[in-house]
């Protein structure tokens, strides 16, 4: 049984959902991943209005569209972030309000919690996201940190997202957060301390992105054998190093796209991601839930990237296997 | 003629200057980059007190060392940088002063002027330093950055930079930024924007520090030749990547020399620097100034690594070709 | 004209023929490589039974499938291995018979002649197996070989093939051995020393499997043209690496498909073998035999996994050139 | 808006054009890019005798392919080159002529200013092709060049080719050279030397084949980028490297595709050329022609090789994108 | 403080003790790892004649020598092996005895258990050694194992080596596996499981030799740090792959230093171990005892070699920092 | 016994031998290899006047310097190139005569003769040196070539070496050919056409330069053991790759040196020739001649650079082993 294949709106919120629906229904997807931004999923309608709702349901099963998971990554970026005029561009304006750093971190504090609730009452039992991080300008220590305050920086984020949770506990939904640069935790290290500072809650997992490992020298495959047990969810995108001596590693402050990056996003299968070996960690501890396409790719038209990409995913998605190769060549009872 | 091996004092600080000098003597360095910090180079004194002055430079001279340059990091970082509690630990208490933002930023930048008053008076012609960055924080562009705010900050600098280099000038000084994450340029890309920012000031160049490129996978030698006319001073220390697919790139907030990091500095030698190439470089650009130590090695007891690190650095420093090596086989007049 | 693609049937020997048959008939394949265990070809049954032969043959003609080769590995196996409890699981019982060794080995090769006799009869002209080896656990020179026992051991395996072979040579049927570790032959330098010893007997040659090379650093298509009169038969199998600095290449005695082992067999195309040159090669030597998919993947179902084999081999088997590609460039009669 | 797929014919010379447009047709190409010998494109015929114009792009027209080019390699290699027996068999009788050097090459220019005017009169804007060189044979500089020869060899190019510009002019007709081992242009140093002396002339660009730039170890994205105004036409061709120690990269004097040379010419997809970056770059510089098959691999049978390239170009050729991804995500008035 | 650097006498033992001792002695090593074979250290006769006990150590104090381990391999070998002729070369005749493998075994643990006595009576507080693998045969598993058995075997050799242990910790010396191929332990997960089989007994660790890593492609620095507690002794050696496609990395039963094997043990520096990284991983885990140089290479003269060897490890040897470089950088009460 | 390292003179031949000898006698050189250009080693000289002969060995001499090998390359050069003006600029005025390619060919092989004369009338046995090559421009196959041209090119050179060989049998001299691109001999291919053209004949073997090897990809420790039995005498030179996907392998028509060329020759040391393997080769295959340091580095100066080689190579030439490192561990007669 393969898994299904969903594509994750979020890029996509520029066009309306009914409009994006047909296509992904044309295209053959399984489901929506549905952002909640633009039109696609509107928390605030969602809650207010029952109707909104059952529309909004109904418009995915016209097209034969499941849903398995919202995606609340820019409201979920201001709850820990240092707020700045960039979330201004990404929030809705009522979350972002007066912009006061505090106040917005707190109405997007209550907006996330708004939305396990919306997604609780559409029969959605899984919300992605980032939570943002106080430390990403620490990033590099120089001048020197005091890494005090990094070590008090995961127990500060796990406190504001302890209430955040219990509201998930308390609707059955769970969060995944997506680990990513930027976000408190981006690696091996900073995602065992952040899971150290949250401790055992079984609503918080992480949503498992492929691309952000490449481009560190990571291992995604790795990452999910040794995160296991909290691999709730799985973006399919891939990123590629383009590295010559003169490209850095660090991005030098360019565009996502720019020819003198050292490294992209690119369309599953146009990078450096071992996919092979990432299929095969999600079998081994038994991911079955949706393999959603988060389309990112500077370079191609997206359009026909889309369906390329969800080829390339229905095509790799093989089965675990149930037995050993060399067990039928050893006879019954010896 | 080999050139001039320093030893920069900074990682040293904690000694009285009068006891490095003693040991650098005796390891055999020709000379001190003297850091604006601990007793080494005392901005405020030397430009108060000329036999404080006259004392500083007999110390240098009773031990055979010369000194070509100062190294004025820790406050020029402050002259940029979005200013928070790491700055007080590393700034004067009097430029630090109440802590304010844009009053520690004036009065970096007018510790600046005065070190090249300082400088000047001292006989020396060269200030290495940083110049932080308004900027840093946006590295990675999630939330999406406006990049508008990106080439406003090179402008930026150059602005606040000018009356600074003004002073400079005046004094015939010449000021070198050393290429470096958390500066405003930290790679190929960066140092090409902020070049055109500030323009042809003849008193701005770059202290080139290979380290720095290695670990973004830069190419230092191709640095070199690219901006050959801007190499006023040159580092020798080292960086190594450890990446075993668990161990990222970006540094998890770890401290330097924690097993977990995915790289980190070490002595000139042990790490993944081209030091062949680098000096084959600076050959060919024609840099003749001094080669110049900075000793930093988690991994490593510093007293032991200076005089491994010197002897490394005396091992390689080869000359130029002033000939090629195939004329011999021509007569003279065919 | 493309080579036939036939599967393996070794691993699938826990289902009866008539059911892999169809399966096979079903995906695609052109003819199986019956192995001599489970019901897929009982030699003894062949040569006593008439009647059980013509239906076997008929069996697979129903579901379209030629038979170019049996696969006689596991009884092979005991032929020159030291005999442990291991052959007891694999062999018939009567071959196994009260375990002593000597006479083991002497059923096993009694049967081996029978497998010659029943191929025969069956008009099938080629026999793949193993022969095992006395020297294999001698494989790292701890404590210090006696290099004269090693060489001994290649004179002692041709000894005791010899018998065998003038059967199969009575019969015109021909055996090709797979070189793999724990055989006699397993790497360039021990199949050439088995060859020398063996001398040129045309029934004996080799089943060249690549993905026994690929983990040994070794090239199978160097290997093809090395031993171009020798390629009887070939296994289309693949092998991945992950080594990573704790898993080892030497396999940590761990199960196949442990997630701790250095390499794994993986299905064709997903692991470490260049098909492409490999294919190359075969057309160099002019192989025009079956391409035989031995299907080993423990992390992959093998009902998934047998069908894409297939597709990728279809689609990998070019046919060699017959003209320079420059050639039309020139004129006829310059 | 896919670009064309054509088929370079000089590969296929040996058959009429008649037999090899059906066999293109039925593989699905969109065209040809003829070639100027064998009876492809014969230009004193086409001169000659308006209605073999008409019969051959009817012939054309018949199979629905299109012709975006032509390729006058063979007589363009004989404008600048050493003239030696080689070139007698590539040239035509009337070209060759009594074989004298200069006599030839003046030929050569002429029958390549008779090109343009055959193209224009086909209505075809294009001539791919070479020029030769006179400084080959000064590859490796010993016995030690005198490199004011190898400078005076890219002006007295330039001098040859000005006339034959300006009838490419004259008839509307761009001329493409193709970068290439034994042209005077082969990498990039070479090639920038070549636009600099023949200055801005707008007929004059480069037919881009990255094949040739994968066994020198160059970058052909980076080419695309770097010399984008000069792209005209682009080549699909491969080239993969077998480098053991023993085969080296300068080809041992060895005819293509023997087993011992160290690269050699593959089906596009089978070799070294990472076509993913290469279409990257061709979307980043906005070519919007053909791209054209030239079909050489010498372990291949062209036949399977032709169409195997077509799909491998159509699954590859994907079109550049239109917007930022993380636009979306950005309000429309923050 | 340098660690002590030491000749292990193993592969001397054809040299009286009385002659390495001088040699070792002008080359300036700190001591010798007595080899116990040769009349190097003479088990029964040190613990049956305390005059000669008094001798050897006179013999080695008149050279300046320490002895700080003892190299107790060959005896070790056989108490787990599987016995065959080889042991019968490498053994004392009274431990080999009529060469029945159980009696064989037996005393070889006796003569291990007199060897703590020996090393305890002479003041040696370290023995290093074998201890053998009755499961080094299946080392591939084909025919297929019963991994049962590979669980037992670790059992099993505890078990062996229980009382053996228990006569180390009444005499106050502790044992060190070699961790090695042909050893029930050679690797990360061998190692981990015989650990845990053996449980915590403070007399039993691990003697680590880089050479025996780096051939398996593992990562002797990462050893270090995983094993840390159990680091009793380090071995210097090195070891070199020389994987051209045709030499394999298994060995292919050639004796080391023919030229078709894939790999070779060289003088310390000549191959791949990565000493620098060894050695930080040395200083991290607080390792202060000898660095024992067993010098193999065949491929270089020994009295050539163990000099060379013994200034690579004096160059190499630096002791841990005390303090975080940056630290200097910041004020003492900010 | 190490073996002497000699300095070749042909890259300092505008320096008197007086002057260079003295300065080879201060760095520490054991001796030189002449070249038979500059006031070296004048052949015509040498033969007409006994005294001067006298004069040149005294000088040596006095400076305690062997002599094992004269270089004989520019002249040998022209014996069987395709003659151009670049071989006027490297010969005696004699050679070039009025430069009629025939004639200079003949009168370079005449010289040739004389050299061996010269070299027997010194009692210095080996001349090492180039022969050219009729085929060097063909070296990439366009316009196609005709390999028979190519194979009838190997029995050429021989039947033109054929008489010069007569001429150094008859003298006791041996002839190595420097196996180099533009020789007719450059790669393991070329070295044995031209082995095999020529035969059998004591005289005629090669003088083996890794740094060719090196730029080509090739293995010059494993063409030391195929050509074990020709190997005469050896350079010691390096060359070193800077490929980053603008700079090429074949070398842009650049003069050695410029920064955008692919490869360079580099001091010994410091380029990409593993010389550890290759000594361990030149000592297996029992080499015991000179290591002469042919000294061409366009980026260092060569004064610096001619005792840092010598350094190299002293502490590189370590001696082959005489015996097994494991025979110690065996007791005399089990």
């Amino acid at each position: 049984m393969a898994r299904p294949v969903t594509l994750f709106t979020g890029q996509w919120a520029d066009l309306p959902l009914a409009s994006l629906a047909a296509k992904a229904c044309d295209w053959g997807f399984d489901g929506l991943e549905l952002a909640c931004w633009g039109d696609h999923f509107e928390v605030d309608r969602v809650l207010a209005d029952p109707s909104h709702r059952v529309e909004k349901l109904a418009l995915l099963e016209r097209h034969g569209l499941g849903c398995w998971a919202l995606g609340g990554h820019l409201v979920g970026q201001a709850i820990c972030d240092r707020i700045d005029r960039r979330h201004q561009a990404t929030l809705p304006p009522e979350v972002w309000g007066d912009g006061d750093p505090r106040g917005v971190q707190e109405r997007a504090a209550e907006r996330m919690k708004d939305t396990a609730r919306a997604a609780a009452a559409c029969g959605i039992a899984q919300v992605n996201g980032f939570v943002g991080s106080p430390i990403w300008h620490l990033l590099y220590s120089f001048p020197p940190n005091d890494f005090d305050v990094i070590e008090r920086a995961y127990e500060d984020v796990a406190a504001r997202l302890a209430p955040i949770l219990d509201v998930f506990e308390q609707e059955g939904v769970r969060f995944a957060l997506e680990v990513h640069p930027t976000e408190i935790a981006y690696d091996f290290v900073t995602t065992r301390k952040l899971l150290d500072a949250i401790g055992s809650r079984e609503s918080f997992g992480i949503n498992l992105d492929p691309s952000h490992f490449a481009h560190q020298f990571l291992d995604p495959a790795a990452f999910a054998i040794e995160f296991a047990d909290r691999i709730q969810h799985v973006h399919m995108k891939d990123s590629k190093k383009r590295l010559d001596g003169r490209r850095g590693i660090l991005g030098s402050h360019l565009p996502f796209g720019d020819r003198d990056r050292g490294w992209d996003f690119v369309s599953p299968g146009h990078g450096d991601v071992d996919f092979d070996e990432f299929i095969r960690a999600l079998n081994r501890i038994g991911y079955d839930g949706p393999l959603s396409i988060e389309w990112e790719d500077s370079g191609m038209d997206r359009e026909w990237g889309a369906p390329d990409a969800l080829a390339f995913v229905r095509r790799l998605d093989f089965p675990a296997s149930a037995q050993a190769f060399d067990q039928p060549m050893k006879r019954r009872e010896p």
